[in-house]
């Protein structure tokens, strides 16, 4: 999760924890330099194409990023009659907003990265992903996410897509964070956030969901399947006043997707006995 | 898939690919030799306890293979009134067998493995997992699946749990070997095969889907997410002469499982969207 080694010659390897790393052929690196707020590098990988890391984690490749990209934003969205506001904290790449922006009902969508060097790379290195950045409804801030919630009301969904909870992410874990966001929803918001891998993250995961609950009624986990991402299952917890019922239910905008269908939606929160028993039990 | 190289004082890393490995931070190698089938190597992991690696690809480890044992197990036999009659190719370690025997209709649960140095290093290394070979309702054969199945008759369910299609397994992926396996089932009877990552080797799930249309009138896909197996997701394709419906029909068995559950097993029926396509686009 920390640690970044590549030899330029032929691997960028992730050291996901300590003791596992995934490795990528690679045949180009496009981009390596220390921004203010983390080591960013964009190379080209054999398998899943161009391949943006910071701080040495893999955050979306060309191949795979359509999946962590659907699935925190259309499994929120449809649950929802007609979403107008909309803000993605991190996610400096833009995939989440060029989904985001899928949904013709969506009126507004705020991208609040810190970096400006992530958003600047994914313009350079990820046309296809940062596209969306440039529609008249999209807004770009640089600015730092728990700053920018504190001033921020009425949105009806807002999708925490942050890296990993080391270096400048780190408070966007904390319950005084949640606490923020529950302010800056509208009635029926929806918070959504990134949370790691249930195989490998179940106290972080825990950890997240007792935040999540000191601010909202009610909290759900559901899964997605992304190759790069550790163990290669990711989790997302969604946080409402309300209960959402977890399947979609507002199937009026017709989109493109690659992973996500309807099915899929009601599917990512059916859980393993494994996850549900560590999601319930306490301590 | 067949580069083996670890470091002994440190990593265990397989070549999922030319272009993709996954490491493991070992403390200790148990077991490294040639069968005459394969090199057969067993080691510490500091994440998922013992490894085996057969030909350098990981094959069990203690931390994840009740995921895809439950997967490949108790999903078929859910779906049958009282499956009597079992047979695994393959499979070596024992863990399917263990899941088979937790129904309590099944009589006989046949193993059939070429490799009895697998059988022998599982009984050694991995006793939570080979523990049911010693059940009086389990046979061990050490003998060729294809041979095997051809003298085969009156299953209710064959489980083909291979190795990927390389050295000694590559007989297990063809069409006549479907076609002996459909003749050596009971009516009704239903063929479960490993069939690899949908990320990773989409030409070969096609090619195993047709292989088993031409021996069979229904064919599925389901999928379950296996952290140390390459991409993380793993599928399975079912074959049978009449239609399964997808989900748990005979609960009669209350069985104890990790990942599994009934709402599980009709989840992981639900495809992704790009998996959806090229299952059902032709060429």
């Amino acid at each position: 999760m920390v640690l970044a080694r590549h030899n330029p010659q032929s691997w960028f390897t992730e050291y996901q924890t300590d003791s596992l790393n995934l490795g990528f052929r690679i045949d180009e690196i496009l981009l390596h330099e220390k921004s203010p707020f983390q080591d960013v590098l964009v190379v080209r990988t054999e398998t899943y194409g161009r391949l943006l890391a910071l701080d040495g984690a893999v955050q979306t490749t060309q191949g795979d990023e359509f999946v962590y990209h659907e699935m925190i934003t259309h499994v929120p969205l449809f649950m929802m009659a007609a979403p107008k506001k909309v803000a993605v904290i991190g996610g400096g790449d833009g995939g989440s907003i060029r989904e985001i922006l899928k949904h013709a009902s969506v009126q507004e969508a705020h991208l609040v990265e810190i970096d400006g060097r992530v958003v600047s790379a994914a313009r350079q290195f990820f046309p296809e992903i940062s596209c969306a950045l440039d529609d008249p409804r999209a807004q770009v801030h640089l600015a730092d996410g728990i700053e920018w919630v504190r001033q921020a009301r009425d949105y009806d969904l807002i999708i925490v897509d942050s890296t990993d909870p080391v270096g400048p992410a780190t408070g966007l874990f904390s319950p005084d964070f949640y606490q923020s966001i529950a302010e800056a929803l509208a009635p029926g918001g929806i918070l959504v956030a990134q949370s790691e891998s249930p195989y490998l993250h179940q106290a972080l995961i825990k950890q997240m969901a007792n935040g999540m609950r000191t601010a909202f009624s009610h909290v759900r986990l559901y899964l997605a399947a992304i190759p790069t991402y550790p163990s290669g299952l990711w989790s997302f917890l969604m946080a409402s006043q309300h209960l959402p019922e977890p399947h979609a239910r507002y199937l009026t905008t017709k989109i493109a997707t690659r992973y996500w269908t309807p099915h899929i939606q009601s599917a990512a929160f059916v859980l393993p006995r494994f996850v549900e028993e560590f999601m319930t039990c306490d301590g």
